[in-house]
C-alpha cells in the first residue's frame, strides 16, 4: 500500500507558497489509517518509552491510535491557555508563523521515557518545543516519530542538533 | 473502576465560574483510558454507522481511539481555515463563548451514515454544529456519543430536540 496515495498534496495551503499534505483521505479510509498505524507502531519499538506525548491538534490523531496500540499513556502539549492548572511554556517558530505550546507541570512522572508524535515534520520547531517541555518536565525524550517528513526542510538535522531521534514513515 | 477519578474538576477554567472537567489524567493512565474506550465502543454498538465524525480538538482523541476500535474511517470537524479545500462552515455558541466548525465538502459520500465523537455534552451547540454539517454534506446522522454528559446543561435536550440521540459514558 501506498500512503501517498492517501495524503494529496493542497498547493498555496494555509500559504501562498506552502505545499500541504491533507490527511483527510487517510483517516477516512480505515485500511489505509490502521496500516499507518501498524507501520508507525513498527518504527515505535525501536524506543523504550512509558509515555507518548501527542501534539495538538493533528498530532493527537496519531499520538492517540499509537497510544492504545502500544499500551502507553497518552499526554498532550497543547496550544496556549487550554490546559488547566499550572503549566510549562514553549515559544516556537513553525513553517508559517509562530506559536506556542503547553504542557502540565504534574502529568509527566520525573525521569519517565517519552515518545514524541506528531503527523508532520517540517523545520522541526514544533517536536524541538514539546522536547524542552519534557524536559523542563524532569522527563526524558527517547525519540519522536512522524507520519510524514518533509526532507528539504531539515528538521531531522535540527533534532539530532537537539539530541532527539527523529523517525518517520514516510519522507518526501 | 470509577472513571470520575480520573477526571478531576478544575473551578474556574477558562473563566469564572466554569467547572472545567479535566481529562489529562484519565488519558495518561493507559489502564483507565483503555477502559473508557472499550466502554465507549460498547455504546457504539448500539448504532450502525460508517463514519466517525471527531470535533477538534480533544473530540480527536476520543473519535481516534473509537474509530480504530471500530474499524471505522474518521472524519475531522476542525477549526476555521485549518482544513484545505472547499469547506462546509457552521457557527455555533458554547459553554463559554462562539466559534465556528468546518467540515470539507467532498469527505463524506453522500447517504453514508455517521457517528459524532466528542469528549463533552454541555449545552450540545457544538454537536448539533457537528451534525449540520453533515446533512449539509448529504450523509446521515446516526447518533452523538460523548465521554462525559454535564446533566444540567441539558445538551441532550436540544439535541433530541434536532433529532439526534445522544449517549455518553458518564453524566454528572
Amino acid at each position: 500500500m501506498n500512503l501517498l496515495d492517501y495524503l494529496p498534496t493542497i498547493p498555496d495551503f494555509p500559504k501562498p507558497g506552502i505545499m500541504f499534505k491533507d490527511i483527510s483521505p487517510l483517516l477516512a479510509n480505515q485500511t489505509a489509517f490502521s496500516y499507518a498505524i501498524d507501520q508507525l507502531h513498527e518504527l515505535s519499538t525501536h524506543h523504550d518509552f512509558d509515555y507518548i506525548l501527542g501534539i495538538e491538534s493533528r498530532g493527537f490523531i496519531f499520538a492517540t491510535a499509537l497510544a492504545q496500540k502500544s499500551k502507553k499513556g497518552l499526554v498532550l502539549a497543547r496550544k496556549p491557555n487550554k490546559l488547566p492548572k499550572q503549566v510549562f511554556s514553549e515559544n516556537y517558530g513553525l513553517e508559517y508563523g509562530k506559536d506556542s505550546l503547553e504542557i502540565q507541570q504534574d502529568i509527566l512522572p520525573k525521569q519517565s521515557k517519552i515518545l514524541l508524535i506528531d503527523d508532520v515534520l517540517a523545520t522541526g520547531g514544533t517536536l524541538i518545543a514539546a522536547a524542552n517541555l519534557v524536559k523542563k518536565s524532569g522527563a526524558k525524550v527517547v525519540g519522536s516519530l512522524v507520519l510524514l517528513e518533509i526532507f528539504e526542510l531539515m528538521g531531522r538535522e535540527r533534532l539530532l542538533n537537539e539530541n532527539i531521534p527523529s523517525n518517520a514513515l514516510i519522507k518526501i
